[in-house]
């Protein structure tokens, strides 16, 4: 998770793609939704061509709303192991920087995840973002 | 001290007494207090039924200032080792959630922990929270 | 790095220029300098005495700007071994408290640490802050 977190923050998005597996799935949703079991999703994205799409279409659109991302997370908390699958929470706090300087908090909440085993390394199957802010999804240029 | 944290930000507060020693204590302090050595502390609870009353007082008493809490730590640095005991610090930046949805930071510190083997697994002797926030008491509804 | 941290946080700064090596090199520079090659530095301190007198000086000279620090740091992703030396980086949040106790976010950023063997410990041979927070200089009385 250093790396998937180093990798936005970097805005090496094309990185951060890569740290997933081809059928993975990715989601952002807002605490209050998962507790109320509310079907609103912030962002999905549900194989890794959508997740190239969305990048892509970052790296070409979006042109507005410059800032640097910076991730801090907690440790990690394993959750369940069956066989070649991992799975684990961690908490993050999100800061965003302008570009002329200030910073502050943008978001904080936990991921819960399900990595699989690739070579040496891990990729990543499953992230579910659940944000306890209740962010503006138009502010969501960049994943968390 | 990742499932420590979990389990105060998911509210399950029976949970993190389980954490605990029999024989336990757990202490916030303001850092203020503890380089002046004033007798100070905003929360005490010298043994496990402290913990467990303040808990179950919390669920049936306290409905007011609802929010989600969300800590994010930092590394483990161990201060000690004596026989089946070791000490070590960690600081904690902790953050709040109105449920309308603005995350704020509420308060960061330090904790200072001695653990004790219990099986294949750790349990709290003492937990010393020296927070450098010098937090407003009234509002310290749930554990830090 | 979690003593790193604690030392700076706790006011050991004698503590923490004794975790480097006597040809270090300790840099403070923000990331929009970084990303545009400028050569600006907000601190900089090329060997081991530097940081001596920065710190004595520090002890003697200010009085001003009394504060307690609080880091919080992220796991190490570690970037390159050649021999004897490890490259890694954390991001790092850090927040200040004034003494009458309200916190708040001071900066956030990166380490680019350097760290070589000695003995049983590391000793650190290079650390470059690189903060996406654009600090204004003169508040910058003690190290990040």
């Amino acid at each position: 998770m250093a790396e998937y977190a180093m990798a936005i923050d970097e805005n090496r998005l094309e990185d951060w793609v890569e740290l997933f597996d081809e059928t993975c799935d990715y989601k952002i949703v807002t605490r209050e939704n998962v507790e109320q079991n509310l079907p609103n999703v912030l962002m999905w994205c549900d194989n890794k061509n959508m997740l190239r799409d969305r990048v892509e279409s970052y790296r070409h659109v979006n042109l507005y709303n410059l800032h640097y991302d910076r991730h801090v997370l907690g440790p990690l908390r394993f959750t369940g192991n069956d066989g070649a699958a991992w799975r684990f929470d961690v908490s993050y706090s999100l800061f965003q920087t302008e570009l002329e300087g200030a910073s502050r908090l943008f978001s904080v909440g936990r991921y819960r995840v399900e990595a699989i085993a690739a070579g040496d390394a891990a990729r990543l199957k499953s992230v579910l973002v659940i944000a306890d802010t209740g962010l503006v999804p138009s502010l969501l240029a960049t994943p968390i």
